[in-house]
């Protein structure tokens, strides 16, 4: 039987919807009329506050600038024809969010404040999912540690919060990436798997060497011996050989994605073979030199899927062929007729408000 | 020739040092009555602002909760028996904080907004610096992403922030330490070089997992194999067999630790043979086997040197032997002789404010 948890609303005076030009929106950096704050302290969580979005108050000595525990989650409601809205399988970032808690040493969180509080704060604002082809409302649920001092040792206490961003389908341009060789993202026994913020600034230098050579994004590697592919940082890695989809297993260095596992699911429904396994770097040069690589492409919730124009590793450069209808079109459109509701959702994947 | 940064003072109406009760301070919990601040934005870095310490207002989509882009350094500053003040290789500090900036994609910093604000600011709340034996005060020199915005990428902007809180001598009890064999700190090409935040964030729930077996502190291993010492997250390690003094050299996954630096000078001083190599816990075990391992200990800024009574190691526990002239103590009180003015400082390593 589900508890409940109590929500308290603060309604914003007037909206920003009126103001917000959403054909000039830049990812990411607009934010809806509400958000959600919920604090942990003596070991509990107080009630849910929906509040208008807006600046917090937070000593320099708060716990989460000197010791980085933050973790997150990205998540995207969509609305229908019919004006319907819905989240995409919150339970599964609820249940990852609270697997990155225990990594980092924060509390979990129950149900009732992560996956209700989302759907209040997104019912309450629901304008601000557009309907439309690749328009959505990011969700960005995120703690922090809020105690302040600055003795090393985890916080006593913790904010949990969720903002929304207006998001929309645009292309960034081709992307091209480096299978990396030097630099990793994360060690065995390490933080890989949790969406822990500390793993995204270790990844920043790297991707800003790989953009001076032309460069999107890096695979990384497996941190002992580079020769193992893992993920791409904001986004897990398939490759298709012939005709069978190829994704590293997830481990302790590597995030369980939930693009990554409709992914399989979908491409599974369409009778993909799809193997989850090691896959060497040696493999991937090998299909591109015997011509079998057809396609490599990301799988993350802000893009969806990405494909991969072209890699280099050390000194071997390769551009992926032109396919007439590659797997990366027609799973990413499978995945996004669910999420549109334009589709019959046979795994139960839409959460409708 | 040095350049010269604009420092813009606004200094507190009343100190908080009469109703500050120095007797019952909880470490990093107190702050004296100023902080330092600079921002960097389109390119460049602010005036330095020395002004009351105080919370400041961020916005709940600030880059450094997402995307972990924080570092910091410790330091301390001493007073002398008359009353001059101190700091203690502050160039040192300032180097390393430039290559965890440029590891972690963040701008580095002049010397003269780090190292002159540092002195500027400690001159100013300089009664807080108190003398006798382990008083002195903590400085935290810290950095953080300030841009509003959830797109995963660099942050545009920047704070940087000095905060201050008075040490004291404190006994934690005796320290025992798990050797790890099964968690990591540091992936061979990332961060653990850095001091960067995630990296504290990373290593608290292995610890507290050592914790609740009675276990202090971790000394991490090579993330690859776990047969090699690392370091124990807010300390180097050195480990005495027979007269010989080994830590393990520094790496893109050790910390190139100050107080490591100035103990391994020191002991050279004392005529201590000091080994920088790679050293296997195989060699722990047979030195603990075979009556060779004498000392266990670890060094950092805030404890100086923690001698370590015992550890564990999968199955195999030790107590280390209890000597009567430990090299921990040796070393421990030369380094506090240069600290408070109380021995000639030969290799120049006191700054006189």
């Amino acid at each position: 039987m589900q508890e409940t948890h109590e929500i308290v609303f603060e309604k914003v005076q007037e909206s920003k919807l009126p103001v917000t030009d959403f054909d000039n929106l830049v990812f990411g950096k607009s934010f809806t009329d509400h958000m959600l704050e919920c604090t942990w302290s003596n070991g509990s969580w107080s009630a849910t506050h929906i509040k208008p979005y807006g600046p917090i108050l937070v000593e320099p000595s708060c716990k989460v600038f000197h010791y980085g525990q933050a973790i997150f989650e990205g998540m995207k409601a969509f609305k229908d024809a019919n004006g319907a809205v819905f989240l995409f399988r919150p339970e599964d970032n609820w249940k990852r969010f609270n697997e990155s808690a225990k990594r980092l040493a924060m509390p979990e969180l129950p149900y009732e404040v992560f996956v209700d509080g989302l759907k209040e704060l997104v019912k309450l604002d629901q304008e601000w999912v557009r309907y439309g082809e690749g328009l959505s409302l990011y969700l960005r649920p995120f703690m922090i540690a809020s105690e302040n001092g600055v003795a090393a040792a985890p916080s006593t206490e913790y904010k949990f919060m969720v903002v929304m961003s207006p998001a929309f389908a645009y292309y960034k341009g081709d992307v091209r990436v480096i299978i990396a060789s030097e630099f990793s993202r994360a060690a065995n026994g390490g933080v890989g798997y949790a969406k822990a913020a500390g793993n995204y600034a270790a990844s920043f230098y790297p991707n800003n060497l790989a953009l001076q050579e032309g460069y999107q994004q890096i695979i990384w590697t497996d941190a002992a011996t580079h020769e193992y592919l893992e993920e791409a940082g904001t986004m897990n890695i398939f490759v298709r050989i012939g005709d069978t989809l190829i994704t590293a297993p997830t481990s302790d260095r590597i995030l369980n994605g939930v693009t990554r596992r409709s992914i399989i699911q979908l491409a599974k429904d369409h009778g993909i073979k799809v193997e989850e396994r090691r896959f060497a770097v040696a493999e991937i040069i090998a299909g591109a030199e015997n011509g079998t690589l057809k396609e490599i492409f990301g799988t993350g919730t802000a893009a969806v899927i990405v494909p991969i124009k072209g890699f280099k590793h050390k000194g071997f450069v390769h551009e992926l062929p032109e396919l007439t209808v590659p797997y990366a079109s027609s799973l990413k459109e499978a995945l996004k007729d669910i999420q549109y509701n334009r589709a019959a959702d046979a795994h139960g994947w839409r959460v409708k408000l």
